[in-house]
């Protein structure tokens, strides 16, 4: 047990990419293997990330199919369709062997439903085979479609000495103990037990006596983002999955829950900031074109719309020529209003964290526009002194400027509060979808106060 | 053990708020004690949350110290601050002592220095005491400051049924025990077991035999950033923590990265849309305009910027007035395309994804800009031919606004890679940071490109 420790920050170099892209066009296999043994699984899937897809089935056809079912699980989604697209259904149902349930459903339900028919009945172990039925069943984005049927479960009737003997059978398929989970004779959850509790009773002891009743469970059509928030919330590493009849079917770790929030943590961010579908830097242009150019061709409308809106007043040009000066910035103002105010309760109602009546929270943006607005103006009416312009346009520019402000701040407050309160995801209502709209109504609420205060 | 299933969502309601205030009211303590104790702590961490201090003071005065000290660790920062000043340094010393050691040196450094020393003076437990004096030395964003020193630690050269004896005195203090840590005499980590292993195992096998050498670890220095994203890659729900010797010193669990997580992702959120500080939806109006009124005093000047830019244009105006109408679409287009580029290399850079030349990005961005542009410049095109424009001006201004996105799209890209680089947070380059520099940037380059296409 000498020098074996390893230091856990793995680092992608174009030298090793270049190493292993050698290897494999030497058809060096036993250099390949030794060079790719010495790293973690979600390693070598990164090094996968970066190889051409030829080479990269080379990789999984080479390794182990212990090693290579961990490295589909972690490879990018799209890297790994195009791997599965070249492996046959008797190597994926292979793969699938070694998975853990809730893994080995994830990879079947990417297949076309003519394959997973195929790769299903491929796989020799029975249970398995069933269970994976079994969660293929449930919606990706519930408690069901989380959860792994790998657990450790125990009958509120054995003894301690009896429920270690078993445990010791049940155990070797679960890769990490959480918790025993317990059950009664019609195989409903009734309590739970960690294994520090098993090893510290006595052996003569009751099940029944020594598990804990407080047991945190979830229903299995539960979303899968509520089960998140809850397992986050109460710091718990594993919960049971139960049906309305309250019987055991699974559980969830937090792992699980850690790919969860990351995901939904990437999508509100990218929602907010004007991309759709999950990309990233390094997807093609194609796919961060498709991303992106529907919400620019949104904003491009918003700006057409403000087209017209000025050409309404063209006629004021000689007259107020600063009123158009000053467009970009009301644009500005009501955009970058609307999206702090978005974003605070898109990240409020993630979070549960906004109570109160929409009376009590009108009151509050309504009183925080006023105080921002208050300073911009005056910031505005200071400047418009000190480059000599007319006062009744600067005060004019200054009021309107604040009206625009208070009105974004409630479009922002709540067109994410209404469509949560219809079942459609808020963040959609943050960045683009708000800076247009509201630099269209910015810039006509501005223009007609304008008008009225300086009297055109 | 009957129904003792609770379902897992708790809803907090007025209701029961206004319970509990009266009851506070009425000091009607033996009720208070009735109804909190139902409750996770995790949720009266909710319901004092909505409490005025002084009854959330009452309510931890009222219940026991272990119930308390774990809802002390749950609530808001702010709020616990305040209930901690109300407090003496015995009561503090109390709650302390109940927490395990990464919680309590956290609360312990939110104490004033003086306070510090008082509440550390008065804790009990020696060894509690001594080792929360260790982990108060290390800074709160290194793997120091997130690990706790209550783990389970065996010796290379013990037997299995020595170690399963000496482990029920060690797992009493311990919550979870995810790993146990194998160390050799010079206590240097050199390997891991988990409890199934032992259970599993023969009890005269020796340590050294069944441990497992591929043990991961994190240095007490590391960035605490960096330790949660090692921590996802890998699945792991604990990790040791070594110093430079290799001296096993204390071990991070994965609650504590679902948080930094959470955080991280919760602070990069509101960085993009232009928020300072971490507010919630419920803060007060104060804690928002302060979190929120610098990113838009920057945005003000940004307009402003963008008013001088188009006063020096003002002689045209008679001219080619359309000019004029079409510059809140150049803003919004070049704030949009800048937050879309700097949102995918802030989120690339945050999950290391992020690879290849600056060449290869510089060309991908510049290729990606190109369709955008091409395809918003024909819209732009026909719109000018709809509403009967001048087709040199509408040419003008498709072309120019094709070179504000290209332009627009390197300043999101390379801003953030550039910050990255001199080890300041790429997050604060996203939101109105962009949006203000390339609105007056892409103003100013409308105006420049418009006038050589059109001679003015």
């Amino acid at each position: 047990m000498e020098d074996i420790q390893e230091n856990i920050q793995f680092q992608l170099t174009d030298d090793l990419i270049a190493m292993v892209e050698t290897l494999i066009e030497n058809r060096d296999d036993k250099q390949l293997k030794n060079l790719l043994n010495e790293y973690h699984f979600a390693d070598i899937a990164e090094i996968l990330d970066e190889l051409n897809h030829e080479d990269s089935v080379y990789v999984i056809k080479l390794l182990d199919s212990e090693t290579t079912s961990d490295i589909l699980m972690e490879l990018d989604e799209d890297i790994r369709e195009k791997i599965l697209d070249q492996l046959s259904t008797k190597e994926i149902a292979e793969e699938v062997e070694e998975l853990d349930t809730d893994d080995a459903a994830d990879i079947i339900a990417e297949l076309s439903e003519e394959r997973q028919k195929d790769v299903i009945s491929q796989i020799e172990d029975q249970e398995h085979k069933a269970e994976i039925q079994e969660l293929l069943k449930y919606d990706e984005n519930t408690a069901g479609g989380l959860m792994a049927k790998e657990l450790v479960k125990v009958y509120e009737t054995w003894t301690v000495a009896g429920c270690l003997r078993r445990i010791r059978g049940q155990a070797k398929d679960v890769t990490r103990v959480h918790s025993i989970y317990v059950v009664n004779k019609q195989e409903q959850l009734i309590g739970r037990l960690s294994l520090k509790d098993l090893i510290v009773a006595k052996s003569d002891q009751k099940i029944a006596d020594i598990a804990k009743d407080n047991v945190d469970w979830v229903n299995v059509e539960d979303n899968a983002e509520d089960v998140a928030k809850v397992m986050a919330k109460y710091d718990l590493e594993a919960i049971p999955v139960v049906n309305n009849s309250q019987t055991l079917l699974g559980r969830i770790t937090i792992d699980d829950i850690v790919d969860v929030l990351r995901e939904e943590a990437d999508k509100d961010y990218q929602l907010a900031a004007g991309i759709t579908q999950e990309v990233e830097a390094d997807d093609s242009i194609w796919e961060l074109t498709r991303a992106r150019l529907p919400w620019l061709v949104l904003g491009l409308f918003g700006g057409l719309g403000s087209v017209f809106i000025m050409k309404g007043y063209e006629e004021i040009m000689e007259t107020v020529p600063s009123l158009f000066f000053y467009t970009p910035l009301i644009a500005a103002m009501a955009g970058n209003v609307g999206v702090q105010s978005s974003a605070i309760i898109v990240q409020g109602l993630a979070n549960d964290n906004v109570k109160g009546s929409l009376l009590n929270r009108l009151l509050k943006e309504v009183g925080l526009a006023l105080i921002n607005g208050f300073a911009l103006a005056l910031l505005v009416v200071l400047f418009g002194y000190l480059i000599g312009q007319n006062s009744t346009e600067s005060l004019a520019i200054a009021i309107s400027m604040m009206s625009v402000i208070i009105v974004a701040a409630l479009v922002g407050t709540f067109v994410p509060i209404i469509l949560d309160k219809r079942g459609i995801d808020p963040a959609i209502a943050t960045g683009p979808f708000i800076t247009t709209s509201n630099d269209i109504l910015g810039i006509y609420l501005f223009f007609v106060l304008s008008g009225v205060i300086i009297g055109f």
